[in-house]
């Protein structure tokens, strides 16, 4: 399988992608349509994913908890917003145990209703608040056109709701929530985002308000990275969650959610890889170093192997994820293109002049020839390891950047914006009206990302309609 | 709610157990039937019991992975014991996106089946074997008679999936993983197990062989608590899961599957808990320590309030999990039995005369009274913490056992057998045979729980019908 060639990224972005995927073996498709097998190195990947957030949501107080993938349906319906948007997405378990059910069951598309009916029990008081809660699971949205990570049936991800007491608290919460996810964008996955504000049309059903992170993939194209929602009192009214307040008054609640997906996964390939294959951001990659041993002789062999496993032995001690390629019958030069393939960022070459000299060859995936090469002595493994690696990540997140800059353009004029949303990015002032939005989405299939919550521009003229426009917007064809 | 007292366990130990589990916010009923809500104390045990095992998984060489929550309905239809197994179990998915599917899904009972039709197009040659795959996720099994974590329509769990060249191997992966469970049981949750082997009555639904360990509850009822199952070749045989072996012949895979769920945290309640309330084993304990801060004027607080942010500070350093309980208006004799009855193993009270001595006094949560408290200077506070979770852990596991064995009867005539079962165990010569399993069944309601490894015993005459019986095995009534 690994001598084929991946098509490369010019010639065809779309299958680049699929094929590499496969190849890496991050997942596979189900034998279900739409639904996806996430492989061990794809899985191992979001666990690294996982638990870099994890840290982030308990250290700001969340606890994670479990509630039921199945829902009755007539919740669903409470909230006359959430329904629409919902519905036409449901998977309904009409059968259990051999009978047709009285109330149908829908699979979780998104827990707010069923979390809001729980919320509505356990908090009666305001010192029961807030109440913040993480479920990490999947849910399923009946999706026609899918890909493997992008847009997938059944797809993985965690997902945050919480309560307040206060408007202000909840829109702080909300706010946070869309900071830890730019801080995890940029320093775990080396990906800069542009935190934003959703335009009414692109809200989460029942949200006041929904912000993201968007970040740009490889090909120009937008990537909604993340979502934080303030639903404001829409659930507390629609499920009854109100509290005492400190003067013994009945008030409703304020709720928020928000979440990211194994979609990030495909963010992490389309905006790091290259025509060769994956490259993995180091504090993520299951394997941030791979070992490979070159011997020709029986002799050479068990010199080699012995270091081998010494300098192993010293990595993982030292708290690096770590691999060796033991795989026999297979040239070293074949698995240098396997392991680049695969993403790893650093790759150790140890042959029988490295062990003589007691050093070893360490390669950088994001550099390829001489350039990415260096010669260390094996005392200093650990400590050379340790800086080439945070220097790989600067230079990922640096060169995504650089990528996203170099492709986006400001424009006022919408002839100049027509040419910039095929290319990547347009940052242009929109009225805030939804027929312009509307209209350019009909006329160059670019979407309104987000109004970026940084706003240096000032005032101007929607790029649409020219009537006067208070904020910029990021429009750009999405995935 | 907290002053109201738990039935005894004497009185009414299902409804003591019911209670606690809602009392102490384990768990929820969810809206939906049979469901259940695992709340943040609950899940938090959930997780540290994921921790223990997916640590000793990693360190077998197994890696995560997740498959489709649906499985086509003709899948579970593949393996003939399976289907007649889980078929009257199943909640059915008819409808999706608001059309009628031509196939129906599943929603996995368990994924022996959508795994071996991965396992088959993944595996080609014996350079492909093991494969040793783990994940975690949920399940439903359509029950009728449910009970908060013992038994519920959804329950959270792990489900092991492995495929190997031989026989050998796969029986020896089999028996490695109930090897696992058991040091699990014991040195992380104190409680002792009995591995043994299933009769074919109470064999997984597929498997050649069903290994289980099994715990004794506070009530003399077993608990299965984890399984480990050998399934031959008869799900490569289904799925076609073959290899190529050296001699380039085309060979069926031997594969394995084992499980160990959200039952679980049932068997930590019903073995260590008391008429307070839950006692947690201090290995998984959500926290390990609670400090309760007494003071009574202003000035007493500030200072009292002090040395317990400095205490929870020394602590938390030093690796333990602990909790300040700064609720005020409520008594510190109400936090003590609130935490007691949250079965916390360790208890700090923190009061001015302690302030002013440097010392606190600790209290165990597993001894009542003035023999469980030590008083500690603050100097040697983690060192005396640290020993004390460790002789919390060795009590518990002792009292455990010591119970087991006072309530389980070597017995080999049938009418002390009958008085055995209904206080415990009774160990008792069996024939094998299924018909002698199933008028013991009949007659006593106790079930042949398994047929312990350790047979110490020698051949004997069947406790049921006197004919020649080479094992013995472990009958009680069962959760």
């Amino acid at each position: 399988m690994a001598d084929l060639k991946l098509p490369t990224r010019a010639e065809d972005f779309s299958e680049w992608y699929n094929q590499l995927v496969l190849r890496a073996e991050l997942a596979d498709y189900a034998p279900v349509r739409g639904c996806m097998i996430v492989r061990p190195y794809g899985w191992t990947l979001w666990e690294n994913i996982q638990q870099a957030l994890d840290r982030r949501f308990k250290a700001t107080g969340h606890v994670n908890a479990a509630f039921p993938l199945f829902i009755p349906k007539s919740f669903i319906e409470k909230e006359k917003s959430h329904v629409a948007g919902f519905s036409p997405e449901l998977a309904v378990v009409t059968i259990g145990g051999g009978e047709e059910l009285t109330e149908p069951l829908v699979v979780r598309p998104t827990s707010e209703t069923i979390i809001g009916h729980a919320y509505a029990k356990w908090i009666q008081s305001y010192r029961d608040l807030p109440v913040l809660i993480n479920c990490w699971n999947s849910v399923v949205r009946w999706e026609l056109r899918t890909k493997l990570f992008l847009r997938t049936l059944e797809f993985f991800w965690h997902e945050g709701h919480t309560a307040h007491a206060t408007a202000e608290e909840a829109e702080a919460e909300t706010r946070q929530m869309l900071d830890i996810y730019a801080d995890f964008a940029v320093n775990d996955a080396a990906i800069p985002v542009i935190p934003g504000r959703k335009s009414e049309a692109e809200r989460f059903a029942g949200a006041e308000i929904t912000y993201s992170i968007e970040a740009m993939m490889g090909d120009g194209k937008a990537l909604q990275s993340g979502t934080s929602h303030n639903l404001g009192q829409n659930f507390a009214k629609a499920f009854e969650i109100r509290y005492l307040d400190q003067k013994g008054e009945l008030q409703h609640c304020w709720t928020t959610s928000w979440g990211l997906s194994t979609r990030f996964i495909g963010a992490i390939i389309m905006v790091h890889g290259d025509d060769q294959g994956l490259i993995l951001p180091p504090k993520l990659a299951p394997y941030q170093i791979v070992i490979v041993p070159i011997w020709k002789s029986d002799e050479e062999k068990s010199a080699v192997m012995s270091a081998v496993k010494e300098i192993r032995a010293q990595l993982a001690a030292a708290g690096f994820r770590v691999k060796t390629d033991e795989r026999e019958g297979m040239s070293p030069g074949f698995k240098f293109n396997d392991w680049e393939m695969r993403g790893v960022p650093l790759r150790i070459e140890v042959g029988p002049k490295d062990v003589a000299k007691g050093t070893v060859v360490l390669a950088r995936r994001d550099k390829p020839g001489r350039e990415g090469k260096a010669f260390v002595g094996r005392d200093n493994l650990c400590n050379a390891a340790g800086k080439l690696l945070d220097e790989i990540h600067i230079a990922l997140y640096e060169r995504a950047l650089a990528f996203r800059k170099a492709n986006t353009a400001e424009t006022s004029e919408y002839a100049d914006f027509k040419v910039a949303v095929e290319k990547g990015f347009a940052l242009s002032h929109w009225c805030g009206s939804a027929e312009c939005e509307e209209k350019i989405k009909d006329e160059t299939k670019a979407t309104m990302r987000c109004i970026p919550l940084d706003q240096a521009g000032g005032e101007g003229q929607c790029v649409y309609c020219r009537r006067p426009a208070r904020e910029k917007a990021i429009f750009a064809k999405a995935y």
